[in-house]
């Protein structure tokens, strides 16, 4: 088909292309920007969550299933800066499907939405024969001209990261029993698992950043750090420069735990960490707080003017930053 | 699971009890309305379209799919009496998919929607092991108040349906040489396999009973007459008196084509003819026009205070109308 996504998406671009009445920002970003009166915009999105891609029965609970669904894409809203208002979730369950998980998915969906008072106002169902797969659609809202979007990073801006990378892989790992899935301490295996299964979407923070008008560009990392950063250059035509000593990478040195590299790995390829990664110009650094309600917010590097993107190793040597993060294409021929 | 699709919406229904700031109809309508000022309401449906179920590889060519896919929600909003406005699309692609397929696809979507003047603004893409699907999404717009809901409907009202009923299960029937499939006239198997491939939204229709307050109750005819009706009338708590000789069922007697109780099986039962079924109270059957832009409107029955739906058969006795379109939670245990 398409070699990758972002391939593909720029095919989709131009198709869609033309100005629609009321649309500020269609097809590319994290989410679609409309204009909907009263200095307002609304936020639309949508993101699949599929069996065997997602999520695998047996390791993720029906619960953490519905809540993750959703979780994506109040995640897209947080990387508006905005607030999400309204889901629907359509759900193509598998025969297979029992009541008691139909439920426990809902229960997922419904506490994590009540949490952001978010409103579940409909969406549609249908049995297949093949996997079961959710799409959470969320309308959000923006004041107008506020959404921070993907394409304003400029050269000088410094690069922050929220929260702490690869602890969603991590989880993930122990979950399925793999390696050193065991190795970690209880505590630390707990919080990975957690990560994993209930990731917290950053909406606050995303809307902090909106309001102070501290971000010149934002993302959420669903797909890994190196991808996602990826994205945001190419959105902004900017390359980035990483300190690899900088990224919030996890728990050092647990004696038979994760490798320093193995740590560093999770943390740029690992994806599903849903936390935030955005610039911020030079003259507003000193005005990003050292954490937001508890969550830290690390600076990690800078944004220039390559056309690459370079890791810089705790030696001092400069390596380029491949995007090793999820792209549904690639499994394609 | 739940014995049947209604006994779910249901179940759904009163997980997101609740009001919520701005929600004016949640689950369980064709649409959901939510109160975006300036007068105006935001009408948000999606529906899922999927291989095996909505579809067959090598009856419905990727253009229908598309078509049929956004056909699906622009159907919902025409069944609110709404202008559908912004379109996101999730496609959940099995590894079989062709660039030309997706090509062929987006085509399909793309040109229904610039012919209704919808934007599509994004979506999902992910590639699954399974069968392709698509959800579509849409947001529509409408003045508040004026949306006309499926719980209106009051004894005495009188029934309308537009169109004609059968043609697109018939369409079905002939693509797959199926019985019929072949019998059929050229020009009519032509135009029933039109109707099922790329159905026409009434998104007019629905505008025009809307703006002159002309339906009491509206519901699309995605799943069938019969199965359409009866949500209607459980939403309004009415019943319904159908007359068999009113229905516009299909081209009777053509020389080795349908018998009249086959057509009338496939007009009652058929489903996806996406025409429009409503309610007038009497003072206004007078101002329902016999067609509208070329689409007869036939006057098929009328509303009562039965607790179920009964069909007058032309000889004269009545028997009850059951529920007999598509049900996606019957296949279920």
């Amino acid at each position: 088909v398409f070699a990758t996504e972002s391939e593909f998406v720029r095919w989709l671009q131009k198709q869609s292309a033309g100005r629609a009445k009321g649309l500020r920002l269609g097809i590319g970003d994290d989410a679609a920007l409309i204009e909907a009166g009263r200095g307002r915009e609304l936020i639309l999105t949508a993101d699949l969550t599929i069996e065997g891609v997602h999520f695998l029965p047996g390791i993720h609970p029906p619960r953490a299933v519905g809540h993750r669904a959703l979780a994506r894409s109040l995640s897209d809203i947080a990387a508006m800066g905005g607030t999400p208002r309204y889901a629907l979730i359509s759900l193509a369950i598998s025969p297979r499907t029992t009541r008691a998980w139909l439920k426990e998915f809902y229960a997922g969906v419904f506490a994590l939405a009540r949490r952001f008072a978010v409103m579940v106002v409909g969406g549609d169902t249908a049995v297949v024969s093949g996997a079961t797969s959710v799409d959470a659609m969320v309308v959000g809202e923006i004041p107008s001209g506020k959404a921070i979007l993907r394409s304003g990073a400029r050269p000088g801006d410094q690069l922050f990261v929220s929260g702490r990378l690869g602890l969603s892989a991590l989880g993930l790992r122990s979950l399925r029993g793999g390696k050193n899935g065991k190795a970690a301490t209880r505590e630390n295996r707990n919080a990975a698992r957690k990560a994993h299964l209930y990731p917290e979407p950053r909406c606050e923070l995303g809307r902090f950043l909106g309001k102070r008008n501290l971000a010149t560009a934002l993302i959420d990392l669903s797909d890994g750090f190196s991808t996602d950063l990826a994205r945001l250059c190419a959105a902004s035509r900017v390359g980035a420069c990483v300190e690899a000593a900088k990224i919030p990478a996890l728990f050092p040195a647990t004696p038979g735990g994760l490798s320093r590299d193995e740590a560093l790995g999770l943390a740029l390829n690992g994806g599903e960490d849903y936390e935030l990664l955005f610039t911020v110009s030079p003259g507003k650094v000193s005005l990003v707080p050292r954490e937001f309600h508890g969550v830290p917010l690390h600076q990690v590097g800078q944004i220039c003017r390559l056309k690459q993107n370079l890791l810089i190793l705790p030696a001092g040597n400069k390596v380029t930053l491949h995007s090793a993060g999820y792209d549904h294409f690639r499994k394609l021929d």
